[in-house]
């Protein structure tokens, strides 16, 4: 943590982590804590061309380029973006990091989680999550909720259950293996009670950040 | 070497590698070879809008980005393109390969060669060039040659002479590295000399893949 705090925001896609980043902003801003949000892949122009390749349902990209890619815009961010607003004591919301790599390509496309932590250790040049929100949902019910989406599904979207259940378990194993970092937050409840534990589990880095800016 | 033979084309812009692998092309087709030529970063759809993207002199990509990005692009490459070429016997030339990043991300824009070494070996597989032709040039010389070119220079072309005279040392490391696989070829000379000396680097694989298509 050098000067700010970095929270990062995980789970399957319909876990509701757009709408705790958005409660968590508005939040965090009304009590007068600089808050930054960023989304992976994007944020910055290189990695925004990135996620439009990646996520581009005519293309058929290879599961170990697809890795690299979501590697190269974690990269550029990070470099571009995020060590800056740190080192100027900014807390910053990340929707997805690092374990989203574990979890969809180490193991759902099977990878492998160390191999492709390796290559986010490159990525990231050893930048880790303060702390880690998973939203806890079984793969049913998130796609429930994503089937009333507007939007067409994107080319990872359009997976089928097995993948997004591998997905799940990972997680669940990431969170036992760095239960300090990683707070499992229920993510079936309504968006109120989400956002009050996710508020409860990073309270103590709030209190750090705000403590600096005041000196 | 599955069938085939991967044969690797290295060394520092303007040092004739596109020129070589027209001349190889020409000359082992002439000889009823299955030759197939492709160019890194690019060569499949994915890769190629990769190389737009790396190449792009508008953006500005953060250095182990750019690093992660060209093993995305080879990644791709290798899974939809070498490996089924190469499983069908055929003769592999690849204008740059796992070197050309060793070079220019390892030592010109110093991320280190070990760390970019392990990125690739994850974006290959583990798959390397049967031989490697190292085209050796000064720094110098090359930039007279490009400077005779019609198009402008891109992104990395643009780097000062600082940044290739790094890369040429670190080709040459390479090459007393592994000197079984890598053939260091004097440039400096006209193209049907450079040409002969690299036939002759790779007639023992020559021989292999058309004793082999022969049977």
């Amino acid at each position: 943590m050098a000067g700010g705090a970095l929270v990062t925001i995980e789970g399957i896609d319909g876990a509701g982590k757009s709408t705790l980043v958005e409660g968590l902003t508005r939040e965090l801003t009304a009590r007068g804590v600089r808050v930054e949000a960023l989304r992976e892949p994007g944020g910055v122009p290189v990695s925004e061309r990135v996620r439009a390749l990646v996520k581009d349902p005519a293309l058929q990209v290879d599961p170990r380029a697809e890795a690299l890619l979501y590697a190269a815009a974690r990269a550029q961010l990070v470099g571009e973006r995020v060590r800056p607003l740190l080192a100027r004591g900014a807390l910053v919301l990340l929707d997805r990091f690092v374990d989203s790599s574990l979890a969809y390509q180490g193991a759902g496309r099977g990878l492998g989680v160390e191999a492709v932590r390796q290559v986010n250790l490159f990525a990231t040049g050893g930048l880790e999550g303060d702390r880690t929100l998973l939203l806890r949902i079984s793969p049913e019910v998130a796609r429930a909720r994503q089937g009333s989406r507007a939007e067409a599904p994107d080319r990872l979207e359009r997976e089928g259950d097995g993948f997004f259940e591998a997905i799940a378990q990972a997680y669940e194993e990431l969170a036992r293996g760095d239960p300090a970092r990683i707070a499992v937050i229920d993510a079936a409840r309504g968006r109120d009670q989400v956002l009050r534990d996710a508020l409860a589990a990073i309270e103590d880095l709030v209190s750090v950040v705000s403590a600096r800016a005041a000196r």
